[in-house]
């Protein structure tokens, strides 16, 4: 009765029904709660995270593991079951890396840092906020050193957003994309700037809401299988494949801020969405890596949603809610307000061209303080150098400058370069997909998106995360990460948009 | 470092974030969940109740409750230590005594007769519904000889509801109850009928909606605690004391449903929200049994939203939301509209006096199951007999009689006394705070419903499950478990009504 490979799912499941239950209750405190719930909230994560992480590092799980793989000796490296051993043992094993005590610290400190960052960025005040960053960097550099021996000093920071991906891997592609942009912004900030008034304007909150769900009912999604609800940061959530929570929120002085965000987190929904039945509460269900999921929040925020087909076929939905505001407007103006490029101050603001030179400014600060080139004290002027030099945008204070992001407060470190992966991976996936399917964007100017969520789910998805994601990219474009395709896509479009 | 008391509470506060956890999918599976998420979800509810029970059962807790014992040795029954030792021991020494493998056959066989249930009750087909009921009663006397010795086969059902209450208590009640209802019944049925058409008509379900929230906007549920809901079956949760979860339906041609379920359902809220905190997070916090909080939201919904001060109050708020319908509607007529006696076929659409003789009837017929003096194939006949004999109604099929509730076939025999519990127990109450509060009824009138909450949290919520039900009565009014006030009532709201 019951083979090694059942117990180890079975004991799997569990571990994964622990985590959705975290999932559930972080949804509805952004969603639901009402106030009052903080703190119990606060409780109720924690628990769930230290029996989730028990169940994780048991020495239970490490001898299932081993049965399981005596069990599937000589499957393939390929077959479900393979992967299931390979992935949950890299998972268990790096878990038990990390010492109980490293890991509360961790929680309890950035816990505190974060709240710290909330007050310093609200008075603009770096100062205030250092010695918070010191004691988080400490922490991570100790967490750092569980992993070791190491290629590079930032590569177990990588590895936990991006399984197996390598600093040395990272340096020079993230470098290339910033050189390729450099010229094409050049041109931009030369040329007329695109006129953005048909999204601008005044917005009712309820119509956005109702223009949302149906933009939404209009994408690729299993019907019955996800629901739209207003937060303040969005963000999706995969409670289960068949049961998506995508969130966005609205301003009523710009349409584009719900229009993309729900698009975006919509393409991370449609990825969970589109998980195998056979990886269904294991570690291999869910997307290959934090890059790997921006690709797909990116193909559909940007390649579909910012492309003219697509806003051909929306126009008549927006004029239909906004009648008012957008007669007269037609798609060639549409296209032209969605695309305007600004470099600005603001990561989370960014438009499509500006976005991945933020995120090489501070992918490349992060390298320099793990290798100990830049201190904590000089990162404001770094920063503001480098905001300069590649944007060429003044920062005018802290607030607009390095204290904008949580990120560094909570201590992830090595994620923010995961986003320009993500753009560079749906370079490569939009340049496969048009190649496998010519008549792809003719068919978004009738709505028809579904032959792209097929191709993706037969090409991607059906993997989950069998695979780390410089093995998956080559699966499924059949080369390396390459960040030509992002490249001749911006310069394509930019180039036509603006002139060169 | 760390008391032994501290330990448990410690592992306490774990047990109930779990709890609370599975309360939060509960409440998101009846009210937000996309259709797709239903079978995952069915997999995480199980998984958190296995966790829950293996903590629940743990040799752990039995040493961690040893030691707390002997540390707090010499402390008052009446303590908060006291009441943890006790009250947790005797959910760890109950929890034991069910082998696991009977759960697990509890489980699977009433999952199946619901199943079942909802066909046969379609098809008003009892006979179809039978093997599932035997194979239930079968698997309940089973788990009622885990608890033996006891004094009457009905009693260990019966804890599981109401801590520490007999049979030998209820039959005799309840008989008294029901017996006190019949001669009010009978006058009622020779009167002249009551007209209740202001509440009858059509209702646009969102002005409904916005009644309801302004009306448990005017409870004293803590603000920025709570939140309203539309589902099916109304229910109340709370995923924390300050954290409650209210939920109700909308009749189009009726608006006391979702009038008198809100209040009820609030009602449920009201307890949970006056927990003290050093409660919190441990098996004391929330109501002492379901009697106990039947009688909560009975409360809320029948003595105070059924009486004249309360709809004198709430009358303009009825005609801001339904102007066209109830203009020209008085106080007294709708104070007359709410409190129409019908007998009736369905206990959930029973009014305040005809309730507890469905109530009577079914618990007869459970002790006589029990006790081997009603065979389940003479269920139909023994139910349609007695509804005859206690409300004047003739079953006209199964579907309309024994088939109309899942309890059954849900395996919760011992719940439906709890019911008419409740109307006993806030019978007492409001006796006793009408006494303290002589004032209390004119304050309605205002809106003012904040003494009776007070009075409440200072005589009850206090003590959230500290004490057995029996005992608690007696904390509360100073007295037994007596009908005499509750049945005091209904003579006197009916015999004004309808005369005598």
């Amino acid at each position: 009765m019951g083979s090694a490979i059942d117990s180890l799912r079975e004991n799997l499941g569990a571990i994964s029904d622990l985590d959705r239950a975290r999932g559930l209750m972080a949804w509805d405190e952004r969603t639901q709660m009402p106030p009052g719930g903080a703190e119990p909230r606060a409780d109720g994560l924690a628990t769930l995270a230290r029996i989730h992480h028990e169940r994780l590092t048991a020495d239970e799980l490490g001898s299932q593991l081993d049965a399981a793989a005596a069990e599937i000796d000589g499957m393939p490296y390929e077959s479900m079951e393979a992967s299931l051993v390979r992935v949950t043992r890299r998972e268990w094993e790096k878990a038990r890396r990390v010492p109980a005590d490293l890991r509360a610290d961790i929680t309890r400190t950035t816990s505190v840092a974060e709240r710290a960052w909330v007050t310093a960025r609200e008075e603009s005040d770096f100062k205030a906020f250092l010695p918070h960053l010191q004691r988080v960097l400490k922490l991570s550099r100790q967490y750092v050193e569980c992993f070791a021996p190491y290629d590079h000093v930032y590569d177990p920071l990588l590895d936990d957003f991006e399984p197996g991906m390598t600093t040395a891997t990272l340096v020079p592609l993230l470098a290339e994309l910033r050189d390729g942009l450099g010229p094409i912004l050049e041109r931009v900030a030369q040329a007329p700037q695109l006129d953005d008034s048909p999204l601008r304007g005044s917005f009712d909150v309820p119509a956005q809401r109702a223009l949302a769900l149906a933009l939404v009912e209009g994408l690729p999604l299993n019907e019955g299988e996800w629901r739209l609800d207003d937060t303040v940061h969005p963000f999706a959530s995969a409670i289960a494949p068949s049961d998506i929570r995508i969130t966005t929120r609205y301003d009523e002085d710009y349409l584009g801020t719900s229009l993309y965000s729900v698009l975006h987190e919509a393409g991370h929904g449609m990825y969970e969405n589109g998980m195998p039945a056979e990886l269904r509460r294991t570690p291999l269900q869910g997307g290959a890596s934090l890059g790997f999921h921006e690709s797909q929040s990116r193909l559909w925020e940007n390649w579909v949603g910012r492309g003219r087909p697509y806003l051909r076929w929306a126009l008549p939905m927006l004029q239909e809610h906004f009648g008012a505001s957008l007669d007269g407007v037609d798609a060639e103006a549409l296209y032209r307000a969605a695309n305007r490029v600004e470099p600005s101050l603001i990561r989370v603001e960014a438009d499509e061209l500006t976005y991945n030179l933020h995120i090489a400014l501070r992918f490349e600060l992060e390298v320099e303080i793990f290798e100990d080139r830049l201190d904590l004290a000089d990162l404001p002027e770094a920063w503001n150098e480098r905001m300069e030099r590649y944007l060429g945008v003044k920062v005018p204070d802290d607030a607009h400058g390095v204290l904008q992001d949580v990120h560094w407060g909570a201590g992830a470190f090595g994620y923010f370069p995961t986003y320009s992966l993500g753009n560079v991976i749906a370079g490569q996936l939009w340049a496969a997909a048009v190649e496998a399917l010519p008549d792809l964007e003719e068919g978004f100017e009738r709505g028809e998106l579904q032959p792209l969520n097929t191709w993706l789910r037969e090409s991607l998805y059906r993997y989950g995360s069998c695979f780390e994601p410089l093995e998956l990219i080559e699966r499924v474009v059949g080369g390396p990460l390459d960040v030509g395709p992002l490249v001749a896509h911006l310069d394509a479009k930019f180039g036509e948009l603006y002139g060169r």
